[in-house]
């Protein structure tokens, strides 16, 4: 139940170079264990593992074997933060081919997107499921969200009456200010919180993660109890230690020698919405202040048939994080074929995971004959155990490598610009000025343009 | 039904950079039109809209219900481009949300990874359902794909027995040579040919495509008829009136002025898989010699909460190309709200898709501030005929692109370099010497770095 860095990108990063960055992986150490460095109203999330209330677990087991019992689909409504650790977590743990399965209960997601196609289409098909809701957002105001709940809400109010909507909605939301938890209030809905000290993409270990994966019938408890052994195996500033601070100290020394992108690599499928997750975690903590790497992932050996060729050939601006999975979930032998028709019999009585893991292996040694600098990381189960490790391997790696890149790891400036053009054109009260500024700045641009 | 380049990232690129490409693109147009450049054995997709034979098309239509009459589940074997129009098709064309759905077929998909937990549990479900299958393969000798149909055959034939799993089965492959022809004939499947002329990532409108596509109900000759006009509306060398050059002579400026990244982005969830599509063309087209833009995606407004904060405020290298989908499947209000507790009701009585397209705008102004170039595609809508007019369009604009990048557009010399590897690993009949090569260099390597 660990993640283990069992490649360092050699020999594109020789040992002293590693060794080079301790003195600052101990600054970033201090930074984070001292709670002294910018954005320190934000590491609520490193005492999850291990200090949160149980009563609050309790809370969450009863209400989610309660929604459990009524349910077979759970619409869950958020967006970023707010919905990609679970979504993560269940790609991971729950069925490799989904449109085929038929588990006792369904997750789905709304919220994330404001297509009409997709939420026409959502709305339509609910009516053959029995259909529970679980709102994520701190403020209630988060457009995307809010919009769908809007739907939703009304959607649960009309087919089963206020009272009985009220027992199968559920508000994951702010402890007392902001409009979802007044309206949780007003309609009497369960509530859990979303602590203030943990930014949303740090938050799959509270409620936010937690409460959908419970009403799916995810092991919280050994979720976490994995990621307790990550914080406590993780927690010295030795570099040749702390895999997690090796990972944030290779990833900055191949940004500065010219890496512009890290591909996240995976050859399980379950893995590709823990890429996603990565990309967030990643991508909102460095890419600020004009730096940070680009934070792609790919699938393989599914795009070895499509983005592999550039890997193999294209400029060489990348390095790949690779996750090697030691156990999947199912052992699978290839069989003999009397006729060996396909050619394939030189692998009879091989598992198929061998195949796999030698497509990987074989794939690191041509994309290190390519130039390609390589981080390996060994995961040792697709179990809850192993994913609550991963998950603080990373929050806690990203901390520290945002340290090193000299940003502040735990905000998000950027994610506001378009939020307040769009408020602007849609004519939001409040943002009159702003809507005039945008639409005159942009007349005389188009003017002196023509 | 047409795709059209509104905004050519402006400012970023002017007019006059563009008709500065003219003479280049002229060569380019030559190259294509006169079969002359290199790869131009590969120039079969130029007759795919309007060449094919009516025959083939009835005999796929026949055989495509025949299959849809009998089974409720197609498994589509293939990777790369065997499977990503497919895949890309289907995701536009199809429900939103298919767990949720209950068509009368269904198409999954096998043999595009090496994953045990994914074809483990695939072949666990299939017995709830009747069962088809396409395998998809030139050579039938692809180890992911030739794995899973040994797996799949062997199912099939177990289950329904050799006569009526022969019934069940079809092979898309080589007119007369290798493996997976050679299994048809013996079986004798039903088959249809991949043209030898037309490299896979271009395959969409081969059988490769349009026969999974017929089985699930999608109307193939609207794709085609899409196809045709694209092909007779951008015949055109002349840079202001040919969007497919137009956009393949910006992606080649916007490069050489120091984009490393290209982003395809869009704002409908059901054009997530057309971004895979696209990245497999221009990935593997132009990522060789130690060139090409990165090609990578993102689902706006899903990824404005997780990627947005780097493309509006990480490092600089990266342009967008943005399709806008003018007419989405359905219309959706938004309800006005007694309480206005979620503070929406100013758009209350405005459709979802205006929300979703002032978002689009939105971020399209933020992003400009953000000083990230955009090209604008606008899409009519999510019809058969309007993906035909995309799929033809950027097949021809990477044609155009990867010669003005100086590339051989129709290769992929590096996908060979991880199959050698792997067959040398896994012990493969002729790779002996190869994985001696691979096994004493790497001892050598490790012992010299020791």
């Amino acid at each position: 139940m660990r993640l283990r860095l069992s490649h360092r990108a050699q020999p594109f990063v020789s040992e002293r170079e590693l060794m080079n960055m301790q003195p600052f992986i101990d600054a970033a150490h201090q930074l984070v264990t001292q709670r002294s460095g910018v954005g320190r109203d934000f590491l609520g999330w490193i005492d999850l593992p291990d200090q949160q209330s149980t009563e609050m677990i309790a809370a969450m087991k009863k209400k989610a074997s309660e929604i459990a019992q009524k349910a077979n689909v759970l619409v869950v409504i958020g967006i970023g933060g707010s919905y990609l650790g679970t979504r993560a977590a269940l790609h991971l743990l729950g069925h490799a081919v989904p449109e085929l399965a038929a588990p006792s209960l369904r997750v789905v997601y709304a919220g994330h997107n404001m297509s009409a196609t997709y939420l026409s289409e959502l709305l339509a098909d609910l009516d053959r499921y029995d259909v529970a809701v679980n709102v994520i957002s701190k403020s209630g105001t988060t457009t995307e969200p809010a919009l769908a709940f809007r739907f939703l809400q009304a959607y649960m109010e009309k087919r089963y009456g206020k009272e009985d909507a009220a027992t199968r909605i559920v508000a994951t939301t702010d402890r007392a200010n902001g409009a979802l938890v007044a309206m949780a209030r007003a309609s009497a809905y369960a509530t859990f919180v979303i602590p203030d000290d943990v930014g949303g993409r740090y938050s799959v270990l509270t409620p936010v993660g937690l409460f959908p994966l419970a009403v799916a019938g995810v092991d919280i408890d050994a979720l976490l109890a994995g990621a307790r052994r990550a914080k406590q195996e993780l927690s010295e500033s030795d570099v040749s230690k702390n895999d997690a601070y090796a990972y944030a100290a290779l990833r900055n020394i191949l940004l500065r020698k010219g890496c512009a992108i890290e591909a996240f690599v995976s050859y399980e499928p379950g893995i590709h919405y823990i890429a996603e997750w990565w990309k967030q975690l990643f991508g909102e903590s460095e890419g600020k202040d004009g730096r940070g790497l680009f934070p792609t992932s790919l699938d393989f050996s599914t795009d070895l048939h499509s983005m592999g060729q550039y890997v193999q050939e294209g400029a060489r601006i990348l390095f790949e994080s690779v996750v090697r999975v030691k156990s999947p979930r199912h052992a699978l032998t290839i069989p003999e074929l009397a006729s060996d028709a396909d050619g394939l019999n030189y692998l009879a009585g091989q598992s198929v995971q061998h195949v796999n893991d030698t497509a990987l292996r074989a794939t690191m040694l041509a994309h290190e004959d390519g130039r390609v600098p390589q981080v390996l990381f060994e995961m040792d189960d697709m179990s809850e155990q192993s994913l609550g490790y991963l998950f603080y391997f990373f929050e806690l790696s990203c901390a520290i490598s945002g340290y090193l890149l000299g940003v502040n790891p735990f905000d998000q400036p950027g994610v506001e610009a378009y939020k307040k053009n769009m408020f602007a054109l849609l004519g939001k009260p409040g943002f009159e000025a702003e809507r005039a500024r945008l639409l005159s700045a942009r007349e005389e641009t188009r003017n002196a343009r023509e």
